[in-house]
C-alpha cells in the first residue's frame, strides 16, 4: 500500500497554491475557532484533494484526452468538476441516485458529464470504475488515494499557521480523506477528534473492528459523510492517533442553526457535524483548551437551513 | 457640530477590542477581496458602532437605569440589543412597521423591548426620541453620532491591516455611518466608493444638492439602506472624498446569488450592494487595482436567497 507522509502534504501545498483559496478562520464561542472551509472553491475542502490529484498526475503525463472520472455523493464530484475545468481537463462524474438537484445542477454548471446510478455511493463508484477501464480516464477516488489525502491535509497545515496553533482539531469524517490528511499535517502539534453522525459511524466502527468494515449509513449528513467503508490509507494514518465521537442527527441540525444564529454561516449538515460534538457535549474541551472546528462544506439549499 | 477624526477611530478600536469580532477577509474574483463583516455579532457591522457608543457613554457615567434606546430598520437595532445585553444594559428598540419578522424576532431573542411604529425609519426615530425624552434613556442614533461613526470606522482600519492595503474600498451606504467611519480610517491610503441602490440614493442626492436632503427610498435593500436623509456628520466627512455610484435592484439580487454560487456566502441585499457595483459594471476597477468589497450584513431569511 502506498504510504502518505507529512512531506506529501507539504508538496501538495506547493502544488495547489494559487489554485485553492486560503480560507480564513473566525472566532467562535470562547475557546473555539472556526475554519471557514465552506468558502473553498466548489463549496467544500474537496477542491484541495482534487487539484492535488490532477496536478500530481500531470507531472506523470496524465490524464489523457479521456480526462478524469470520479464517483461522489456530491462534494467530491463538484470539486473534481471545478478543478478539471480550471485545468482544462474533461470530467465525468458518477453520483448515486439520492444525490439532490442542487448538487447535480452544480456539477452540470461546471461542465461535467454526469451519470446518476445506484442507490448508494459504492454502486456509483463501481460503475465509474467500469467506465474508467473502458475509456482510459484517470480515476479520482473521493478519499482513498495518497494525493487526495495529502491535498486535504493542506487544510490542517494552513489552520495551524493561521491560528498560531491549537490544542485540538475537530473533523467530520466520511471516507477519511480529510481526517487522514489533517492528522498527518498536525501530528505532534494538535490532537485530532473524529466526529461522525451516529448514523454514519464509518471510522468509529473501523476502530472498533481494528480494520475498515462495511457499515450501514443514513441520516441528515449521509449525502456527504455516507461512505460505507473507511479508506484503507486513512485508517492506517488515524488508527492510533485520533479520538472518535458520535453525534445524533438532531445535534447536527441544531449546530447548523447555531452557526446561522451566531455567525450567519449557512453550512450543510456535514459542515456542522464537527461543531455538533461540542454543542451536544460529545466532546467537552478542558478549561483553556483551544479547539479548531472545521466547517468543511456548504453545498446545500439555504432554504432548508431554518426549516 | 461635533467633529470626528481618525484619532476617534483609533480610540474606538481600543475601546471595543475583545467585544466585537475581527472579521476575516477572503479572496474573491481576481483583484477583489471580500471583508466578511456579516460574520460580526448580530449579523452586521453595526455592532462596532453600538459598542463604541455605549462604552464611550459609560466613560461619562451613562447610561442610567433607563438604559439605551434606538430606532432602526433592523440591523442597528439588533446591534444595540446585542451590545446592551453584553454590557448588562436595558435596551428599547423602535422599528418601522415594514421590519420583517426575522429581524423583530431576533431583537426579542436578544432581550430588547421592541416597539413597531410608523411607515418608515424616520417615523420610528421620532417616536424613539419622544420616548427617550420621557424615560431618560440614552439615545443611540443609527449613524449620525461621532461615536457611532468612529466605531464603524474600525472596520476600515482592520481591513487595511488584514490585506496589507488596498487601492479602493467599496461600501454600501444607508445613513452614512459606515462610509463616514471607513473614509476617516482609510484617508490617504485608499479610495472609497459609495454604492447605493438607485432606489435609495441618499448619499448620491446629498452630493448633488451639496447638503443632505430628504430622498424617497424603496427597493430590495430599503430595510437596511433606506435612511431617507444622509447624516450631517457623515456628509461633512465624505463630501469631497468619495466617488458615488448607483446600482439597480436586479444587480443587487444577482450579486447576492453570485456570492452564494462562488463562496457559499448568504448575505442580505444590503450586504451584496457593494459587490453589485462591480458585477453590474457601475464601478470598473483599473487593471491591477486591488479592491476591497465590504459584505456588511446578513440579517436575512436564507430561504429568500435563491428565490
Amino acid at each position: 500500500m502506498s504510504e502518505v507522509t507529512v512531506a506529501d502534504v507539504e508538496r501538495a501545498a506547493r502544488r495547489i497554491a494559487g489554485r485553492v483559496r486560503r480560507t480564513p478562520v473566525v472566532e467562535g464561542p470562547p475557546g473555539l475557532v472556526y475554519k471557514l472551509e465552506f468558502l473553498q472553491h466548489a463549496g467544500s475542502f474537496k477542491a484541495r484533494g482534487a487539484f492535488n490529484r490532477i496536478l500530481a498526475a500531470r507531472e506523470a503525463g496524465e490524464p489523457g484526452p479521456a480526462g478524469v472520472i470520479a464517483a461522489s455523493g456530491g462534494n467530491h464530484g463538484l470539486a473534481v468538476a471545478y478543478a478539471a475545468r480550471a485545468l482544462g481537463v474533461r470530467a465525468e462524474i458518477f453520483v448515486p441516485e439520492v444525490t439532490g438537484p442542487v448538487k447535480v445542477g452544480g456539477l452540470r454548471d461546471l461542465g461535467a458529464h454526469v451519470t446518476r446510478t445506484g442507490a448508494v455511493y459504492s454502486d456509483a463508484l463501481l460503475a465509474s470504475r467500469k467506465r474508467a477501464a473502458e475509456s482510459g480516464a484517470l480515476e479520482i477516488h473521493a478519499y482513498d488515494h495518497p494525493h487526495v489525502i495529502a491535498g486535504q491535509g493542506t487544510l490542517g497545515a494552513e489552520l495551524l499557521e493561521q491560528t498560531g496553533g491549537v490544542d485540538t482539531v475537530l473533523v467530520a469524517v466520511g471516507g477519511g480523506g480529510l481526517i487522514g490528511g489533517v492528522t498527518l499535517a498536525v501530528a505532534g502539534r494538535a490532537k485530532v477528534v473524529a466526529v461522525e453522525p451516529r448514523l454514519c459511524p464509518t471510522l468509529h466502527e473501523a476502530l472498533a473492528a481494528g480494520r475498515p468494515v462495511d457499515v450501514p449509513v443514513g441520516g441528515v449528513a449521509a449525502d456527504a459523510l455516507g461512505a460505507t467503508r473507511l479508506g484503507e490509507l486513512a485508517f492506517s494514518i488515524v488508527r492510533d492517533r485520533v479520538e472518535s465521537v458520535l453525534v445524533e442527527d438532531d445535534a447536527i441540525a441544531e449546530a447548523r442553526r447555531e452557526l446561522w444564529r451566531t455567525h450567519r454561516i449557512a453550512v450543510e449538515p456535514a459542515g456542522a457535524t464537527a461543531l455538533a460534538a461540542v454543542t451536544a457535549g460529545a466532546y467537552t474541551p478542558a478549561p483553556g483548551e483551544r479547539v479548531a472546528v472545521i466547517l468543511c462544506g456548504a453545498n446545500t439549499d439555504p432554504a432548508t437551513l431554518l426549516a
